[in-house]
Protein backbone atom coordinates (compact mmCIF):
# COMPACT_ATOMS: atom_id res chain seq x y z
CA UNK A 1 0.00 0.00 0.00
CA UNK A 2 1.12 3.31 -0.97
CA UNK A 3 2.53 6.23 1.47
CA UNK A 4 -0.54 8.61 1.20
CA UNK A 5 0.08 12.07 -0.35
CA UNK A 6 0.23 15.30 1.56
CA UNK A 7 -2.33 18.18 1.43
CA UNK A 8 -1.04 21.33 1.03
CA UNK A 9 -3.25 24.36 1.33
CA UNK A 10 -2.21 28.07 0.65
CA UNK A 11 -4.85 30.84 1.49
CA UNK A 12 -4.48 35.06 1.65
CA UNK A 13 -5.95 37.72 -0.42
CA UNK A 14 -5.48 37.42 -4.02
CA UNK A 15 -2.44 39.61 -4.75
CA UNK A 16 -0.21 37.79 -1.97
CA UNK A 17 2.20 35.67 -3.54
CA UNK A 18 0.41 33.03 -3.48
CA UNK A 19 0.79 31.18 -7.29
CA UNK A 20 4.95 32.01 -7.05
CA UNK A 21 4.73 30.13 -3.49
CA UNK A 22 2.69 27.16 -4.81
CA UNK A 23 5.30 26.55 -7.93
CA UNK A 24 8.24 27.05 -6.03
CA UNK A 25 7.34 24.64 -3.49
CA UNK A 26 6.51 21.84 -6.41
CA UNK A 27 9.72 22.57 -7.92
CA UNK A 28 11.31 21.63 -4.43
CA UNK A 29 9.25 18.97 -3.69
CA UNK A 30 9.97 16.84 -7.14
CA UNK A 31 13.56 17.68 -6.71
CA UNK A 32 13.28 15.50 -3.62
CA UNK A 33 11.10 12.68 -5.83
CA UNK A 34 7.50 13.74 -4.79
CA UNK A 35 4.94 13.53 -7.67
CA UNK A 36 2.68 16.90 -7.36
CA UNK A 37 -0.71 17.74 -8.33
CA UNK A 38 -1.73 21.31 -8.75
CA UNK A 39 -4.84 22.99 -8.06
CA UNK A 40 -6.88 25.89 -7.66
CA UNK A 41 -10.47 26.65 -6.07
CA UNK A 42 -12.95 26.92 -7.33
CA UNK A 43 -12.13 25.09 -10.11
CA UNK A 44 -9.88 21.84 -10.74
CA UNK A 45 -12.19 19.75 -12.41
CA UNK A 46 -14.96 20.61 -15.47
CA UNK A 47 -17.62 20.65 -13.81
CA UNK A 48 -15.74 22.77 -10.91
CA UNK A 49 -14.43 25.62 -13.58
CA UNK A 50 -18.69 25.62 -14.52
CA UNK A 51 -19.34 26.53 -11.10
CA UNK A 52 -16.16 28.64 -11.24
CA UNK A 53 -17.96 31.16 -13.89
CA UNK A 54 -21.21 31.40 -12.50
CA UNK A 55 -19.14 32.45 -9.26
CA UNK A 56 -17.09 34.89 -10.56
CA UNK A 57 -19.19 36.71 -13.33
CA UNK A 58 -19.39 39.85 -12.97
CA UNK A 59 -23.18 40.29 -14.36
CA UNK A 60 -24.19 38.25 -11.55
CA UNK A 61 -24.57 41.00 -8.90
CA UNK A 62 -27.86 39.85 -7.69
CA UNK A 63 -26.19 36.43 -5.96
CA UNK A 64 -27.33 35.69 -2.71
CA UNK A 65 -24.40 34.90 -0.05
CA UNK A 66 -26.03 31.57 0.46
CA UNK A 67 -25.79 30.37 -3.15
CA UNK A 68 -22.70 31.63 -3.20
CA UNK A 69 -21.35 30.03 -0.58
CA UNK A 70 -23.30 26.67 -1.56
CA UNK A 71 -21.35 27.49 -5.00
CA UNK A 72 -18.27 27.12 -3.36
CA UNK A 73 -18.79 24.02 -1.67
CA UNK A 74 -20.34 22.21 -4.60
CA UNK A 75 -16.65 23.39 -6.35
CA UNK A 76 -15.28 21.31 -3.60
CA UNK A 77 -16.99 18.20 -3.29
CA UNK A 78 -16.37 17.48 -7.52
CA UNK A 79 -12.73 18.73 -6.86
CA UNK A 80 -12.37 16.29 -3.61
CA UNK A 81 -14.15 13.40 -4.81
CA UNK A 82 -13.13 13.73 -8.68
CA UNK A 83 -8.81 15.27 -7.93
CA UNK A 84 -7.54 15.51 -4.23
CA UNK A 85 -8.85 12.60 -2.69
CA UNK A 86 -7.68 9.90 -6.04
CA UNK A 87 -4.35 11.65 -6.04
CA UNK A 88 -3.60 11.91 -2.28
CA UNK A 89 -4.91 7.68 -2.34
CA UNK A 90 -2.22 7.25 -4.92
CA UNK A 91 0.78 8.99 -2.93
CA UNK A 92 0.42 12.27 -4.92
CA UNK A 93 1.31 15.73 -2.93
CA UNK A 94 -1.63 17.72 -3.66
CA UNK A 95 -0.99 21.45 -3.82
CA UNK A 96 -4.09 23.55 -3.62
CA UNK A 97 -4.46 27.39 -4.16
CA UNK A 98 -7.23 27.91 -1.58
CA UNK A 99 -9.75 25.40 0.41
CA UNK A 100 -11.95 25.49 2.76
CA UNK A 101 -10.83 28.25 4.87
CA UNK A 102 -11.15 30.75 2.14
CA UNK A 103 -14.88 29.56 2.16
CA UNK A 104 -14.73 30.47 6.16
CA UNK A 105 -12.79 33.73 5.34
CA UNK A 106 -14.96 35.25 3.00
CA UNK A 107 -18.20 33.91 3.65
CA UNK A 108 -18.57 32.76 6.98
CA UNK A 109 -16.56 36.29 8.18
CA UNK A 110 -17.04 38.58 4.75
CA UNK A 111 -20.34 37.69 4.41
CA UNK A 112 -21.41 37.02 7.98
CA UNK A 113 -23.12 34.10 7.32
CA UNK A 114 -20.97 32.40 10.69
CA UNK A 115 -20.65 28.78 10.92
CA UNK A 116 -23.56 27.26 9.02
CA UNK A 117 -20.24 27.78 6.19
CA UNK A 118 -18.77 25.30 8.34
CA UNK A 119 -21.25 22.42 8.38
CA UNK A 120 -22.10 23.00 4.77
CA UNK A 121 -18.26 22.20 3.81
CA UNK A 122 -17.88 19.57 6.12
CA UNK A 123 -20.40 17.72 3.95
CA UNK A 124 -18.91 18.87 0.65
CA UNK A 125 -15.25 17.49 1.67
CA UNK A 126 -16.87 14.39 3.72
CA UNK A 127 -14.38 15.68 6.30
CA UNK A 128 -11.15 16.16 4.22
CA UNK A 129 -9.00 18.76 5.12
CA UNK A 130 -5.56 19.89 4.71
CA UNK A 131 -2.28 18.56 6.37
CA UNK A 132 -0.92 21.78 6.11
CA UNK A 133 -1.85 25.82 5.25
CA UNK A 134 0.51 28.16 4.74
CA UNK A 135 -1.56 31.80 4.61
CA UNK A 136 -0.24 34.68 3.33
CA UNK A 137 -0.92 37.81 5.56
CA UNK A 138 -1.52 40.92 3.62
CA UNK A 139 -3.12 43.97 4.67
CA UNK A 140 -6.60 44.43 2.72
CA UNK A 141 -5.45 47.76 1.30
CA UNK A 142 -1.98 45.89 0.31
CA UNK A 143 -3.71 43.53 -1.58
CA UNK A 144 -5.93 45.89 -3.40
CA UNK A 145 -2.84 47.50 -4.67
CA UNK A 146 -1.11 44.64 -5.88
CA UNK A 147 -3.96 43.68 -8.37
CA UNK A 148 -4.89 46.71 -9.39
CA UNK A 149 -3.43 46.86 -12.68
CA UNK A 150 -5.63 44.08 -14.42
CA UNK A 151 -9.70 43.19 -14.70
CA UNK A 152 -10.83 42.45 -11.29
CA UNK A 153 -13.65 39.33 -10.65
CA UNK A 154 -16.82 40.36 -8.65
CA UNK A 155 -15.28 38.87 -5.59
CA UNK A 156 -12.08 41.36 -5.88
CA UNK A 157 -14.58 43.89 -6.66
CA UNK A 158 -15.99 44.13 -3.22
CA UNK A 159 -15.88 46.77 -0.98
CA UNK A 160 -12.68 47.58 1.30
CA UNK A 161 -14.93 46.81 4.42
CA UNK A 162 -15.65 43.26 3.00
CA UNK A 163 -12.02 42.76 2.82
CA UNK A 164 -11.37 43.84 5.91
CA UNK A 165 -13.70 41.15 7.37
CA UNK A 166 -12.09 38.49 5.14
CA UNK A 167 -8.72 39.40 6.71
CA UNK A 168 -9.94 39.28 10.47
CA UNK A 169 -11.65 36.20 9.32
CA UNK A 170 -8.17 34.94 8.37
CA UNK A 171 -6.67 36.11 11.42
CA UNK A 172 -9.47 34.03 13.55
CA UNK A 173 -8.52 30.76 12.02
CA UNK A 174 -5.16 31.10 12.30
CA UNK A 175 -5.49 31.20 16.01
CA UNK A 176 -8.03 28.50 16.18
CA UNK A 177 -6.00 25.85 14.21
CA UNK A 178 -2.22 27.37 14.77
CA UNK A 179 -0.82 23.56 14.48
CA UNK A 180 -2.18 23.41 11.05
CA UNK A 181 -1.79 26.92 9.77
CA UNK A 182 1.30 28.74 9.23
CA UNK A 183 0.99 32.41 9.17
CA UNK A 184 3.46 34.10 6.51
CA UNK A 185 4.06 38.06 6.36
CA UNK A 186 3.68 38.45 2.50
CA UNK A 187 5.63 41.56 2.68
CA UNK A 188 8.97 39.49 2.96
CA UNK A 189 10.76 38.25 0.33
CA UNK A 190 10.06 35.04 -2.78
CA UNK A 191 13.16 33.81 -1.50
CA UNK A 192 12.49 34.17 2.91
CA UNK A 193 9.00 32.93 2.39
CA UNK A 194 9.77 30.01 0.29
CA UNK A 195 12.10 29.30 3.26
CA UNK A 196 9.78 29.27 5.60
CA UNK A 197 7.45 26.61 3.56
CA UNK A 198 10.56 24.57 3.34
CA UNK A 199 11.29 24.71 6.71
CA UNK A 200 7.74 23.10 7.47
CA UNK A 201 7.79 20.33 4.57
CA UNK A 202 10.83 19.31 5.80
CA UNK A 203 8.96 18.70 9.43
CA UNK A 204 5.99 16.79 7.72
CA UNK A 205 7.76 14.70 5.43
CA UNK B 1 -49.64 44.77 6.99
CA UNK B 2 -50.22 42.48 3.23
CA UNK B 3 -51.29 38.93 4.89
CA UNK B 4 -48.44 36.94 3.48
CA UNK B 5 -49.08 34.11 0.33
CA UNK B 6 -48.97 30.50 0.82
CA UNK B 7 -46.36 28.84 -0.77
CA UNK B 8 -47.55 25.78 -2.31
CA UNK B 9 -44.88 23.17 -3.50
CA UNK B 10 -45.55 20.01 -5.90
CA UNK B 11 -43.54 16.75 -5.73
CA UNK B 12 -42.96 13.51 -7.02
CA UNK B 13 -41.55 12.00 -10.46
CA UNK B 14 -41.19 13.69 -13.66
CA UNK B 15 -44.44 12.47 -15.77
CA UNK B 16 -46.72 12.21 -12.72
CA UNK B 17 -48.64 14.87 -13.99
CA UNK B 18 -47.20 18.14 -11.51
CA UNK B 19 -47.24 20.86 -14.56
CA UNK B 20 -51.19 20.40 -15.14
CA UNK B 21 -52.02 20.41 -11.76
CA UNK B 22 -50.17 23.31 -11.44
CA UNK B 23 -51.46 25.59 -14.20
CA UNK B 24 -54.91 24.25 -12.47
CA UNK B 25 -54.81 25.40 -9.37
CA UNK B 26 -53.43 28.66 -10.62
CA UNK B 27 -56.79 29.42 -12.50
CA UNK B 28 -58.57 28.30 -9.18
CA UNK B 29 -56.49 30.54 -7.28
CA UNK B 30 -56.39 33.38 -9.45
CA UNK B 31 -60.65 33.33 -10.36
CA UNK B 32 -60.33 33.40 -6.86
CA UNK B 33 -58.88 37.19 -6.93
CA UNK B 34 -54.89 35.48 -5.52
CA UNK B 35 -51.99 36.73 -7.44
CA UNK B 36 -50.00 33.60 -8.17
CA UNK B 37 -46.17 33.19 -9.60
CA UNK B 38 -45.15 29.61 -10.91
CA UNK B 39 -41.91 28.31 -10.07
CA UNK B 40 -39.71 25.24 -10.85
CA UNK B 41 -36.27 23.83 -8.92
CA UNK B 42 -34.22 23.63 -9.90
CA UNK B 43 -34.34 27.20 -11.65
CA UNK B 44 -36.33 30.06 -11.17
CA UNK B 45 -33.77 33.01 -11.58
CA UNK B 46 -31.28 33.31 -13.96
CA UNK B 47 -28.42 32.35 -11.55
CA UNK B 48 -30.51 29.29 -10.75
CA UNK B 49 -31.24 28.11 -14.44
CA UNK B 50 -27.38 28.27 -15.09
CA UNK B 51 -26.66 26.16 -12.23
CA UNK B 52 -29.80 23.87 -13.93
CA UNK B 53 -28.53 23.22 -16.84
CA UNK B 54 -24.81 22.19 -15.27
CA UNK B 55 -26.65 19.51 -12.96
CA UNK B 56 -29.03 17.72 -15.97
CA UNK B 57 -26.00 18.21 -18.34
CA UNK B 58 -26.09 14.53 -19.43
CA UNK B 59 -22.06 14.89 -20.21
CA UNK B 60 -21.23 15.27 -16.33
CA UNK B 61 -21.62 11.45 -15.92
CA UNK B 62 -18.19 12.15 -13.12
CA UNK B 63 -20.88 14.59 -11.41
CA UNK B 64 -20.10 13.92 -7.57
CA UNK B 65 -23.16 13.34 -5.27
CA UNK B 66 -22.37 15.88 -2.75
CA UNK B 67 -21.62 18.34 -5.74
CA UNK B 68 -25.17 17.20 -7.42
CA UNK B 69 -26.92 17.90 -3.65
CA UNK B 70 -24.58 21.29 -3.18
CA UNK B 71 -25.78 22.48 -6.75
CA UNK B 72 -29.65 21.89 -6.08
CA UNK B 73 -29.19 24.15 -2.49
CA UNK B 74 -27.62 26.84 -4.08
CA UNK B 75 -29.99 26.82 -7.13
CA UNK B 76 -32.42 26.81 -4.16
CA UNK B 77 -31.00 29.39 -2.07
CA UNK B 78 -31.07 31.79 -4.69
CA UNK B 79 -34.33 31.51 -5.92
CA UNK B 80 -35.47 31.39 -2.64
CA UNK B 81 -33.52 35.03 -1.51
CA UNK B 82 -34.59 36.66 -5.42
CA UNK B 83 -38.22 35.27 -5.75
CA UNK B 84 -40.09 32.99 -3.38
CA UNK B 85 -39.40 35.17 -0.02
CA UNK B 86 -40.03 38.32 -2.16
CA UNK B 87 -43.43 37.47 -3.27
CA UNK B 88 -44.64 35.74 -0.21
CA UNK B 89 -43.67 38.64 1.58
CA UNK B 90 -45.77 40.60 -1.24
CA UNK B 91 -48.87 38.32 -0.10
CA UNK B 92 -48.36 36.63 -3.58
CA UNK B 93 -48.89 32.93 -3.86
CA UNK B 94 -46.15 31.05 -4.59
CA UNK B 95 -46.45 27.14 -6.66
CA UNK B 96 -43.51 25.67 -6.68
CA UNK B 97 -42.58 22.24 -9.14
CA UNK B 98 -40.03 20.54 -6.65
CA UNK B 99 -38.72 21.85 -3.69
CA UNK B 100 -36.57 20.80 -0.83
CA UNK B 101 -38.52 17.28 -0.01
CA UNK B 102 -36.95 16.59 -3.94
CA UNK B 103 -33.87 17.14 -2.38
CA UNK B 104 -34.63 14.12 -0.03
CA UNK B 105 -36.04 12.25 -2.04
CA UNK B 106 -33.35 12.16 -5.15
CA UNK B 107 -30.01 13.01 -3.17
CA UNK B 108 -30.92 11.90 0.69
CA UNK B 109 -32.80 8.58 -0.22
CA UNK B 110 -31.98 8.24 -4.02
CA UNK B 111 -27.93 8.81 -3.65
CA UNK B 112 -28.17 7.35 -0.21
CA UNK B 113 -26.69 10.65 1.14
CA UNK B 114 -28.53 10.57 4.21
CA UNK B 115 -29.63 13.81 6.31
CA UNK B 116 -26.44 15.78 5.58
CA UNK B 117 -28.94 16.24 2.60
CA UNK B 118 -31.11 18.62 5.14
CA UNK B 119 -28.72 20.39 6.76
CA UNK B 120 -27.20 21.75 3.63
CA UNK B 121 -31.25 22.43 2.60
CA UNK B 122 -31.97 24.58 6.27
CA UNK B 123 -28.82 26.55 5.34
CA UNK B 124 -30.27 27.14 1.47
CA UNK B 125 -33.68 27.85 2.24
CA UNK B 126 -32.80 29.71 5.57
CA UNK B 127 -35.60 28.02 7.29
CA UNK B 128 -38.15 28.36 4.77
CA UNK B 129 -40.37 25.78 3.84
CA UNK B 130 -43.65 25.06 1.94
CA UNK B 131 -46.98 25.55 4.03
CA UNK B 132 -48.60 22.59 1.82
CA UNK B 133 -46.96 20.15 -0.79
CA UNK B 134 -49.20 18.33 -3.02
CA UNK B 135 -47.60 14.78 -3.43
CA UNK B 136 -48.15 12.60 -6.62
CA UNK B 137 -47.77 9.28 -6.31
CA UNK B 138 -46.42 7.35 -9.37
CA UNK B 139 -44.97 3.90 -9.33
CA UNK B 140 -41.47 4.58 -10.76
CA UNK B 141 -41.87 2.00 -13.42
CA UNK B 142 -45.08 3.74 -14.70
CA UNK B 143 -43.48 7.32 -14.23
CA UNK B 144 -40.50 6.11 -17.03
CA UNK B 145 -43.06 4.70 -19.55
CA UNK B 146 -45.30 8.16 -19.16
CA UNK B 147 -41.73 10.22 -20.52
CA UNK B 148 -40.53 7.75 -22.54
CA UNK B 149 -41.68 9.66 -25.46
CA UNK B 150 -38.91 12.62 -25.45
CA UNK B 151 -35.35 13.34 -24.52
CA UNK B 152 -34.29 12.67 -20.90
CA UNK B 153 -31.62 14.40 -18.71
CA UNK B 154 -29.49 13.08 -16.58
CA UNK B 155 -31.35 12.83 -13.73
CA UNK B 156 -34.19 10.69 -15.67
CA UNK B 157 -31.74 8.30 -17.17
CA UNK B 158 -31.02 7.54 -14.07
CA UNK B 159 -31.12 3.09 -13.68
CA UNK B 160 -35.08 2.04 -12.38
CA UNK B 161 -33.46 1.12 -8.83
CA UNK B 162 -32.51 4.66 -7.63
CA UNK B 163 -35.89 5.71 -8.66
CA UNK B 164 -37.56 3.05 -6.48
CA UNK B 165 -35.11 4.50 -3.97
CA UNK B 166 -36.65 7.78 -4.68
CA UNK B 167 -40.10 6.59 -4.11
CA UNK B 168 -39.61 5.22 -1.11
CA UNK B 169 -38.01 8.76 -0.07
CA UNK B 170 -40.90 10.61 -1.48
CA UNK B 171 -43.12 7.71 0.92
CA UNK B 172 -41.26 8.17 4.22
CA UNK B 173 -41.26 11.92 3.65
CA UNK B 174 -45.46 11.86 3.38
CA UNK B 175 -45.16 9.35 6.84
CA UNK B 176 -42.72 12.25 8.47
CA UNK B 177 -44.64 15.42 7.18
CA UNK B 178 -48.52 13.91 7.47
CA UNK B 179 -50.01 17.79 7.94
CA UNK B 180 -47.71 19.03 5.51
CA UNK B 181 -47.94 16.50 2.25
CA UNK B 182 -50.81 15.55 0.96
CA UNK B 183 -50.37 12.24 -1.03
CA UNK B 184 -52.33 11.99 -3.90
CA UNK B 185 -52.78 8.48 -6.40
CA UNK B 186 -51.11 10.11 -9.68
CA UNK B 187 -53.21 7.72 -11.55
CA UNK B 188 -56.62 9.50 -10.95
CA UNK B 189 -58.46 11.82 -13.56
CA UNK B 190 -56.97 15.11 -13.92
CA UNK B 191 -60.45 16.48 -12.59
CA UNK B 192 -60.16 14.07 -9.43
CA UNK B 193 -57.07 15.16 -8.57
CA UNK B 194 -57.54 18.95 -9.04
CA UNK B 195 -60.69 18.12 -6.70
CA UNK B 196 -58.51 16.85 -3.73
CA UNK B 197 -55.65 19.69 -4.49
CA UNK B 198 -58.73 22.51 -4.22
CA UNK B 199 -60.27 20.65 -0.70
CA UNK B 200 -56.88 21.30 0.77
CA UNK B 201 -56.15 25.16 -0.69
CA UNK B 202 -59.90 25.82 0.93
CA UNK B 203 -58.94 24.63 4.49
CA UNK B 204 -55.51 26.81 4.01
CA UNK B 205 -57.26 30.36 2.76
Amino acid sequence: MKKRGLFITFEGPDGSGKTTQIHLLKEWLEAKGHHCVLSREPGGTVISEKIREIILDKEHKEMDPRAEALLYAAARAQHVAQVIEPALTEGTMVICDRFTDSSMAYQAYGRGLGEGVEVINRFATDGLGPDVTFLMRLAPSEGKNRISGRENDRMELEKLDFHERVYEGYKALERDYPDRIIGIDASGTIEAIHQVIVKRMEELL
